[in-house]
């Protein structure tokens, strides 16, 4: 049964690249052009906003589609502009995946019995009509948060297999306080966030594809490499998906231990880092040539990972 | 200093009932002589699933607005049909509002740093034009899962304080695998849930309105009436938003150990009981006098629960 992880695979191998650029907008950090640009067409609205959105992320994706395998467009920052934002999102999902890319959508969605279904659908699968079904979002994978439980995390694993379709399970976070719930030690041995792999890895277990990943995978924290390591032995099967790189501290050498010894398992995310890099010097882009400075960022992360990777004799194509 | 739960008082002795109405529209229960008038408008796609919800919707909303509190739109079912649907969600919302009820947004929405804060712009504060601030959902509540820890919780209790809202977080959740997690003893001493409920306690400690209530609540399933009793001693000061009333099992009795002895603490949910109360023998409403059914089902909902609330003296009006 081929499944998301092939998918994956294969496009890493065709990018040779672990890299995932994350689709953040901040309207605050727009180029001031693109939104001089919507303005005039949408007034100072939410239309305006969305389209700016969209219109920045299409150049990011044009710029970037030959260098990475995976986009990762965060969902809270399209759904603060509600109905025009919402829209923005779902193209730049297709416009992503005309491109060529697996899109991530990050909305660590989670729910119960009916209600988690209605999102797996929303984002995976299919969706009631009068007649019929269609499909909404559909994203290549989508990030789900597990708190709730085995009941909450069927209907989505039941969709990666229906549409061949992949979740990443929350599980060691990258931010500092992560630690509050997640590190907690059980009576019964290990932390909450072991526990949790361990589910990850009971959930995933029949949704394994031709290659020997799952499709159901992991969020891992480039912050943490101790655990990550920790975490690669109790989900040898699972992908990584390791956010917290570059503008949240992690380097290439922290997120070593999120891969297995055949170079897979995991990819790794960084947003501000790559979409507003032209706010760097060292990239000498101005705000126009936003691309640009995205396409240098994204050819420094890849260099930086894969240097590292083949080091240790991890580079897998 | 006036906050969300004084507001949730103050409507509770209004309408005299602690009951909660939650609008979960699935197309496939939406009465059929509303599909076909939104089919006949929109033809059979994402509109015309989001034109029947909110028509669905507001004639509940009519049906029910002298008889609750709150509404609590559960965002999963609207987010299915894509920006039709968030339309409709938010139509809703305001529509609801105008009608004298409070509105708790069911989105369970998790994240941290800057992503959580655009969750909590989109839904409680105000989000960023290119000039200005625009409130966008602006319900009056939102469910959050702290998976994530203190650092995700910030941004929304922030925007609890700016713009009187509030947040209820999942504690122990209704549905029957919620122990995988939730339950799980910690070497400390006590379960996960049970820390939860300690950062709850703390995260809302100086949130605390003119009633002696925290704008910070907790999500308590009505179908854990032992954790209950528990959860109400170490957070007597948090609002419980109780699922699991009705379809799911619980009843009047199960959900008393969520009241303090001044009769607040708790608001009860309860959604296909109500809102597809016409597909049950009991009321003898046809499917095209749903709202009439509705009425009747929040009617009795209302009695169960102040019959056990009245025997037990907390009645709080």
């Amino acid at each position: 049964m081929k499944n998301f992880a092939d998918k994956l695979i294969e496009s890493i191998i065709n990018k040779k690249s672990v890299s995932v650029v994350g689709l953040d907008p901040r309207l605050e950090q727009i180029p001031a052009f693109l939104k001089e640009e919507a303005k005039k067409e949408f007034g100072n609205g939410f239309e305006a906003a969305g389209s700016a959105f969209f219109e920045f992320n299409k150049r990011i994706i044009d710029a970037v589609k030959e260098q990475v395998p995976v986009i990762k467009p965060q969902m809270a920052f399209y759904e603060q502009y509600g109905k025009a934002g919402i829209e923005a999102f779902d193209k730049t999902v297709k416009y992503g995946q005309k491109k060529g890319l697996l899109v991530i959508a990050d909305a660590k969605r989670n729910d119960i019995g009916s209600t988690a279904k209605a999102y797996a659908a929303a984002h995976l699968g299919e969706v009631e009509l009068t007649d019929g079904k269609k499909s909404c979002f559909d994203v290549d994978a989508l990030t789900v948060n597990a708190y709730l439980g085995t009941d909450g995390i069927k209907p989505f694993t039941e969709a990666c297999k229906q549409f061949e379709k992949g979740i990443f399970i929350l599980v060691k976070t990258s931010n500092s306080s992560s630690g509050d719930i997640q590190d907690k030690e059980l009576k019964e041995g290990g932390a909450v966030f072991e526990l949790m792999a361990e589910f990850v890895k009971k959930w995933g277990s029949d949704l394994v594809g031709e290659k020997g990943y799952s499709s159901v995978g992991a969020v891992v924290g480039a912050t943490y490499p101790e655990q990550a390591k920790n975490l690669r032995e109790i989900m040898p099967q699972s992908f990584f998906l390791v956010p917290g790189y570059g503008a949240q501290g992690g380097g290439a050498k922290d997120v070593l231990p999120c891969f297995n010894n055949d170079g897979f398992g995991a990819v790794v995310n960084s947003s501000r880092g790559i979409i507003f890099a032209f706010e760097k010097e060292e990239f000498g882009c101005k705000e126009t040539e936003f691309e640009k400075a995205s396409q240098k960022a994204v050819e420094k992360m890849n260099n930086d990972i894969n240097t590292v990777l083949k080091e240790k004799g991890k580079i897998p194509w």
